[in-house]
């Protein structure tokens, strides 16, 4: 399970997804690889291939058990553990990540929201309160946070990502648009809103 | 310039993003191919191979200027167009986007925000009053927008989706954790802010 592809990984949660929505109407139903690759649009053959790396996880001819192959990639991805988040950044994209109930459901707990604003400081967001960047260190440290999110500006990221990983944080998602320079041992993910756009103006431009 | 790869494209604009800030403060400075792939994270043979498929856009053994080269890829991707977007869904996500400043500077304009709440109906974000979901497609034919955006829960993308694209919308960001099936001639850019978590997650768990 070493060598696993990060394109994989993505496919996994898509497939997780997936059977998330068909156990809740029936978790005892067959589907086969066929199904599920339409299910979230890659080929069968993209589904086997992705899923033979944890061993044999379906029967030839029958297929995947709808319940049994989503508690398993429940298990491979790490969805069924529970994780303490700080989210940096408590403008407009911070907000949306803190209300976002997906993570809760995937087993991500933003607990601590921080900001280097004092007109944020103090506020509530989702039940949370808002404490200065001044306290980030102290704070991830004592509660020994291991992830966080970065939703502040590009001038600030590396920064608040240096005094996060600084307090014990090994795992980083990134939304500023900007590439940090960490120890490689820190987990970086960047997600990058306008790299999706700039692809769908190109595409756009092309038969306009 | 037909068969750019998408991979090239989402790195044109990192190297966009880049140089804008390096023009900013002198435009008329040269760079290397091995100083613009450090700064966004690529190899120099990377960015060389990504900038071929343009032409000669740098002097061998002086490098690309900053300033130049910026205006060439901002043609090339089509950031130097403006488009009126319309934006689905006034949840958390949609009010950030709506905010998101960088979507201006790249030349989307968000002009038309639609929700099927009632209680978000009429309310304004940004300057723009939010619409109901039962004018959007009189709205949007009628101004012949071309680019979307979905964020509204999972469950509602698809048909949100149908009925953009029978008012004339050819291009949809979305941004519901849900594959869209639609006619393949409209380009879909999925942005699925799950797959991100779920990649940190799954490499977290291998060291802890």
């Amino acid at each position: 399970m070493k060598d696993v592809p990060g394109p994989t990984i993505r496919r996994l949660i898509l497939y997780y997804r997936y059977l998330e929505e068909l156990a809740k109407k029936d978790p005892d139903r067959k589907i086969s690889s066929v199904a599920l690759g339409k299910g979230v649009g890659v080929t069968a053959t993209q589904v086997r291939k992705d899923l033979s790396y944890f061993g044999p996880l379906g029967l030839k001819g029958v297929g995947y058990e709808v319940g049994s192959l989503k508690n398993r990639l429940e298990k491979i991805i790490g969805f069924n553990r529970n994780w303490e988040v700080a989210l940096v950044g408590a403008g407009n994209l911070g907000r949306a990540l803190v209300y976002y109930q997906k993570f809760k459901d995937l087993g991500l707990n933003i607990v601590e929201v921080f900001d280097c604003d004092l007109n944020k400081i103090g506020n509530m967001i989702n039940g949370i309160t808002v404490k200065s960047t001044k306290e980030m260190q102290r704070i991830i440290f004592e509660r020994g946070i291991k992830i966080a999110v970065i939703a502040v500006p590009a001038e600030e990221a590396q920064q608040v990502a240096e005094e996060l990983v600084n307090a014990g944080v090994r795992a980083i998602w990134n939304f500023a648009p900007v590439p940090l320079d960490l120890d490689s041992e820190i987990i970086v993910i960047s997600e990058d809103l306008s790299s999706g756009i700039g692809s769908l103006i190109y595409r756009l431009k092309q038969v306009n």
